[in-house]
């Protein structure tokens, strides 16, 4: 009997969800007043984004169970905690702009977004605990460890950013980008397993999946701002380059270089000269570092691969899973 | 057999609830790493503060049962949750000195005090997480309301402070510090209660009874802050009067002045003169505004009393929160 109900159920791509989530994440209701914090809440919330972890949460809900009124509690709590991240970092990051549009703090002050990322990580918490299922302690407490790891992520980040480039290990910039960016992709999809009340091997092999999916990601974001092209990449080429952050090609590049490149490379980076950006692009080109970027990011999108491989599920249920990976990390070289 | 457990009981007064939770408060691990920001959060939490809310909550649990481990974790949550709204008030007042030492903004820098409160408000849910009484649910439900509304509260503040002052209405701005200063005083109490098993009219007059302490304590502040002495103040006096911080006593003095005297209020607030807090004080005692808080701090102290007096347990169970209701309002006139 069970086994012909999952023949019958069909797994939705991500558009299909993507809608069924916005549709439900629209009828959150939040206050009115104060007008100037729940206003700024909403502003941010509405300008929206690819919803990716909420979705990812609907999907490893439904590639198990039919979909749970519970996956979209968990999956708003995600998408709300998400947008706290976001807004508090770009206040530390000082950035004018998030999604083409004023990031909180440049719209409404600083105050009022630290305030609306506050609330926002209360309503996650809200979300939450509205909650159902029986498993509901151990979903709060598998995304307060995420959460801390976000932060303890960021921080990370920080600390690397004051440091010279020669002293952060390629190990632990990894890691870095792991708790900054894998581990909510990989929560949201355990998550979403666990209030379909799947084992723990499938639970950890979703999480393993999401985690690299996201390695993979941030390996290609760094390598677009470097080799992509302006148009298809959508904002400006080289940013990175210009503002010394340190990436996984700027990093590796300082592993690969001979003793002379190196010191090319240090020199770019003490300048602001206009031809930085070709220059320092020469020198990756030099020490091969887009060569290794592409293998990296494939090397990551395959073994998130090799864990979608390992449940014991018909090719067809994972599809939409591995349509959006393939989705996210099909973005030109 | 159960009065004679409870006349046997002995409620605690403060100091002894006091020990017994920094006892616990300590023993909550913290990871070491990275060091900078849970450096920041074990010093924010080591320079300590009067712990007043978790021992309400202590207290509350007291008054009808044997003292519970969960009224500890919901205590240590509260603290938590107390200590990140000051972290990230402090930055948004621009304050550099919090309990006589450098703010965590001042010393760890701004990214860092943004994150160091976001991880607090993280493990103060973490701790509400580890409660395991039936009624965890609505206790974070309960939280999780106050936590919102104190964040509601700071931006009203904020906004009020943006507004000239005759814009401000004394009924909203009351509500603001009820907000601000007193829900969280009084959930505290209810959470204590409820982890006792305590009926919903006793967690009731509890709340009530923590509510208008709270807004009684407010009025003594605005009221020493004009007219105490430096020393017993602890504080240098007039430095609401120097910033035009809006108070009870500004917005009063400016329903009781006449004409004259308002324009008087309003040529001294638009002045940096070195006699400021003495004029502003001249015209403070023409307009009454003293003897006006005297009394209303009077009336609330009084009205949180009226709801300790509905609860129908003998009076010397009552005395440990009557003693530190007197002991919080007994700062001198």
């Amino acid at each position: 009997m069970q086994a012909t109900m999952t023949a019958q159920r069909v797994q939705r791509p991500f558009g299909e969800m993507l809608t069924l989530f916005e549709e439900h994440f629209k009828t959150l209701q939040l206050p009115a007043q104060p007008e100037t914090l729940y206003g700024s809440i909403e502003y941010i919330c509405s300008i929206g984004g690819k919803r990716v972890r909420p979705v990812l949460c609907l999907m490893a809900n439904e590639l198990f169970t039919e979909l749970k009124d519970d996956a979209f509690r968990a999956g708003s709590a995600i998408e709300l905690f998400h947008t706290f991240s976001l807004v508090h970092d770009d206040i530390m990051d000082r950035a004018p702009i998030r999604r083409g549009m004023p990031t909180i703090h440049a719209r409404y002050g600083e105050p009022t977004a630290i305030l609306a990322g506050d609330l926002l990580l209360i309503h996650a918490y809200g979300n939450l605990g509205s909650i159902s299922h029986c498993c509901k302690d151990q979903i709060i407490e598998l995304f307060s460890s995420t959460a801390s790891g976000i932060c303890e992520g960021q921080q990370i980040d920080m600390d690397f950013e004051a440091m010279p480039i020669w002293k952060v290990r390629y190990e632990d910039y990894l890691e870095m980008v792991i708790l900054k960016t894998s581990i909510l992709l990989a929560a949201s999809l355990q998550i979403g397993a666990i209030l379909a009340g799947a084992s723990e091997a499938d639970q950890h092999h979703l999480y393993e999946f999401g985690k690299y999916v996201g390695v993979a990601f941030q390996i290609q974001d760094d390598y677009l701002d470097v080799f992509g092209s302006d148009e298809k990449f959508g904002k400006q080429c080289g940013g990175d380059i210009k503002s010394n952050k340190k990436t996984f090609l700027l990093l590796k590049a300082f592993e690969l270089a001979s003793a002379r490149q190196r010191r090319q490379l240090e020199t770019l980076m003490a300048t602001d000269h206009q031809d930085k950006v070709m220059e320092m692009t020469r020198l990756y080109e030099e020490c091969r570092v887009g060569e290794w970027a592409r293998n990296q990011k494939r090397y990551f999108h395959q073994l998130a691969f090799s864990h979608l491989d390992k449940m014991l599920l018909p090719a067809s249920a994972k599809r939409p899973l591995t349509e959006l990976a393939d989705w996210l990390l099909a973005r030109e070289y």
